[in-house]
């Protein structure tokens, strides 16, 4: 059965210019720091840009953002998203709250649809969504329910976390998704490891973005972070 | 309806005399390395000691120790794990195979009880679970159906990662499972900031992991990694 929410968010997307998924097969390499920073650049390099906060796993992004309690989308014919630090916000924690019990199977999918079909976004050049680690149920739903959606992966330079991946990258290409590349994250030293296993998977290495403790203390301080190696 | 695999888990479970999963609501935290390395720990302190990798999202013990592709459990009523670095080694990559097609929704459950039905650990003083990240259906599967589990949690220093794990712990306290405590993985200053979350969750905080850049460069190899940090 159709799903007729499918129709609706196309239409709630109609006016984006161009949707950039930042994805990583393993949690906990910065995935959410890369789509804020990445999201802020575009920002202040002139473009209008939505960050959408779609990781049920553990929504961060309002953490680093330093998001106040009293900032919330509206209604108004759907969610209208707040704007913060220049950005046109939306997180599933508005959804799922602060609970500890986490969505279970087809819940998550629903939730993530129902933000998908009642969020306002209006004109945007880019919509940044900081992804749910790896490639679950929700992950597939997204995919086909988002057109026109490209992935930037994270990495960092440990060998455990490009397997994992990897795995996720031969999983994009079957599903012909487009990706734009890989990033380096958390870089420490100067080996070449990760641009030469990416170019053999015949990826984009986007770069490396040097390992800086900075990066931590910036937690709820955009300015601070946007003045980091990230 | 009751599994009929149930009791079967259960026998199969009756001469390990403690089980303890390593878990962390966040991954990358290095959950995995200190699983590892804590059953080398109690293996090398005379314990007869398994490990069992169930992080079905990226299982990667296999290639912490670096297990050889011909060693395999074998098939004698059930499966017997083979020996590695002295320990009894079993994982879900000998299920899923380096397959990049994740599991979906009810295969992760099935994929995890067939393996705990199958799996003949004999007498254990410790078994060691890596633990899938978070807490999704799988994991509250594993808790229905492995009686006696301690969970030992794993985080960073960094606050986005203890945010996710305590979000864990809560949930793991409303269920009445009982915590060991909390270990500080990738430390690279003196905060007490952690310990002192720790305590006020009322867990034992197990002490801090230094960061230490020889724990990548010991992949594959067990004899170094019981020489790093960690």
């Amino acid at each position: 059965m159709l799903d007729p929410r499918t129709s609706v968010i196309a239409e709630r997307l109609a006016k984006t210019k161009r949707i950039v998924a930042v994805s990583s097969g393993k949690g906990g390499v910065g995935k959410s720091m890369v789509a804020t920073a990445l999201a802020l650049s575009l920002s202040q390099g002139g473009c209008k840009v939505g960050l959408f906060d779609l990781d049920f796993t553990g929504p961060s992004t309002h953490i680093i953002l330093g998001v106040a309690k009293n900032v919330q989308p509206k209604e108004d014919k759907g969610l209208v998203p707040a704007t913060v630090d220049g950005l046109v916000y939306m997180s599933i924690v508005y959804f799922v709250g602060d609970n500890p019990a986490p969505l279970r199977g087809a819940d998550v999918s629903n939730a993530l649809i129902e933000l998908l079909a009642v969020t306002q976004w209006g004109e945007l050049d880019f919509l940044i969504i900081d992804m749910p680690p790896g490639i679950g149920d929700a992950v597939l739903d997204l995919i086909r329910l988002v057109k026109k959606i490209e992935f930037l992966i994270v990495t960092t330079p440990s060998m455990l976390a490009f397997e994992v991946v990897k795995k996720q990258t031969d999983l994009l290409c079957e599903l012909k998704m487009p990706i734009v590349g890989i990033i380096e994250n958390m870089k420490m030293d100067k080996s070449r490891l990760i641009q030469q296993e990416t170019e053999k998977l015949g990826l984009k290495y986007l770069g490396p973005i040097q390992f800086d403790p900075a990066v931590e203390d910036s937690i709820g301080n955009s300015t601070m972070l946007m003045l980091t190696a990230i």
